[in-house]
């Protein structure tokens, strides 16, 4: 018997949350809502349904996690704690400043509902924090250093689109190769955000846009740009769909500690994301624990989860004798 | 109020976990116990006793986690269950083959007393099983790598210790850069042991020993070295001593995955250490895991339990709270 899931939102995530619930036998995809119109969403699985969402509180008893797919401002903050009173529910909200608002709404709900909803999924929020909580309980005396790149900044890429007079944007964040270096040699530096990364800018213009003056409003958007070296490169639409169609990123997380009487001793941990597609990888980790929401609820368990409460063995299909048997 | 630790044993395991303890306020050694005569046995924390084992039973209300610092090939499979029924316990058994076993007999043990006993704690077994178990759940179609080294292999440097006409030995475990290399770039590679790792070997012989000799006997070993390209090296014992006298260690754990709708979109997953002390770091990894066999235990848990079972948040000693406001 299979896990069934519902995705609410048909964007980049969601898409690579479906495709990740093609590769396990033990889940699957039975509903799709979208707040647009349902006959204009065309999903990649083949005889499942697309719906509005007001059609949702039907499938009350048809799904057993709702993933939710939208976005941290406006989505989350609202969708999360709202379909936690009818299901189990996991998203990636990444807000980190809000995250304990979000948690304590979340909970709320789903404690009175006896559902499971897990938040901040993915991999920064997500696989990063597990690796970065793990590392600094181990190594209590050291540094966490976590640098994203080179990839894909979703983010940022919207933040160059909003510029007037520009058609389209690729923002690349490159780690600066002297300060990896210098933390993976456990000189424990400091940084200014400068130091850490670099952007790359690939952008189209309308014809006749004044590109000098696009490039400045680049370079100087604050926090976005403006605290770090950015290069801008003008391109055409059909160059940026050819070279800079997928969505590749990762990055990696760094505890440089040290041991010992004298702590004469350094150690360097090392978690490393090299990923052909963000959204693919996401969505997989999400189906991974959406998993465990199942596995948790019906154990009994209620309320909000972050990747901190959940043991890893809820998130494989295998049984706990087989874990211990083939990859302890 | 301070979790009580115990520690049975006092080798370079136990060291690195006495160590540890000093590192971590809210840890307090309270006891080491010894197969030997405890007058000879002169331990680093101040104000600590040395006892016989044969006291540890007075000790009962006196040590919240005992830490088992023996050998998994005669002591554990004894130690474990044996002291899991007087306190919550936790070893870095590592025999995998007897994992199973090892957790049945803790198990039984270990619930009959209304205790906990974390097994398998270190980086291998322990963090490094903890990715390879992560990663496999989250990329369901993909491959398992695990590399050792550079570092000291201390069963490896007991084996050639025990030939004849040798006086010490160290042993380095190195991976092959190519087959690392192939790894990163997503290839997915099958390998022979040889075409994985190599091993190099500083020896002291006795004066007048048959070198050559010496060196067929470890090249030609079963299991430890005969699969694998071995180099040897005469050395003195002081150069040994000068040169090779820490214990440092490391690897990583890759596994290479695929996505999409095609399986068009390949990850890299990599987790690495670099250590200077073996030993301190696995004692670093045993403390924090005591401090969860304690936090667990005190919620009514009891049982065997293994890194896949234990909610990474119990490792720390910061509240819910305060981890999903940092660390998340």
């Amino acid at each position: 018997m299979s896990i069934k899931i519902g995705i609410l939102g048909y964007g980049n995530l969601s898409r690579g949350v479906e495709s990740a619930i093609k590769q396990n036998d033990d889940l699957e995809l039975v509903a799709v809502f979208t707040r647009r119109n349902p006959e204009g969403v065309k999903i990649k699985t083949e005889g499942v349904g697309v719906y509005s969402v007001d059609e949702i509180e039907n499938f009350k008893d048809k799904i057993d996690v709702l993933v939710l797919g939208g976005g941290s401002a406006t989505d989350l903050p609202e969708q999360t704690p709202k379909y936690a009173k009818l299901f189990n529910v996991i998203d990636s909200f990444d807000t980190h400043a809000r995250i304990p608002e979000h948690f304590e709404n979340v909970d709320k709900a789903a404690k009175e509902a006896g559902k499971v909803g897990i938040i901040s999924i993915g991999w920064d929020p997500g696989l990063f924090s597990l690796l970065r909580m793990v590392s600094t309980a181990v190594l209590p005396e050291g540094n966490n250093y976590t640098f994203w790149g080179k990839g894909v900044s979703q983010g940022h890429s919207d933040a160059i689109r909003r510029i007037e007079g520009v058609v389209d944007a690729r923002q690349y964040t490159i780690p600066v190769d002297a300060a990896v270096e210098s933390v993976r040699n456990a000189e424990n530096p400091t940084f200014t955000a400068r130091q850490q990364h670099t952007r790359e800018c690939f952008v189209v213009a309308e014809e006749g846009a004044d590109l000098a003056r696009i490039e400045k409003e680049i370079k100087e958007m604050p926090n976005y740009f403006e605290p770090y070296d950015t290069t801008v490169h003008f391109i055409s639409k059909e160059e940026l769909d050819k070279n800079h169609a997928s969505l590749p990123h990762g990055g990696f997380v760094i505890r440089s500690g040290k041991t010992g009487f004298e702590k004469e001793n350094s150690h360097i941990v090392e978690f490393n994301l090299k990923l052909d597609s963000n959204p693919e990888f996401t969505g997989s980790v999400i189906a991974a624990y959406a998993r465990a929401a199942y596995k948790l609820n019906k154990e009994g368990a209620s309320g909000a989860k972050t990747i901190f409460d959940i043991p890893v063995a809820y998130l494989s299909s295998k049984s706990a004798e087989e874990l211990r048997k083939t990859l302890l």
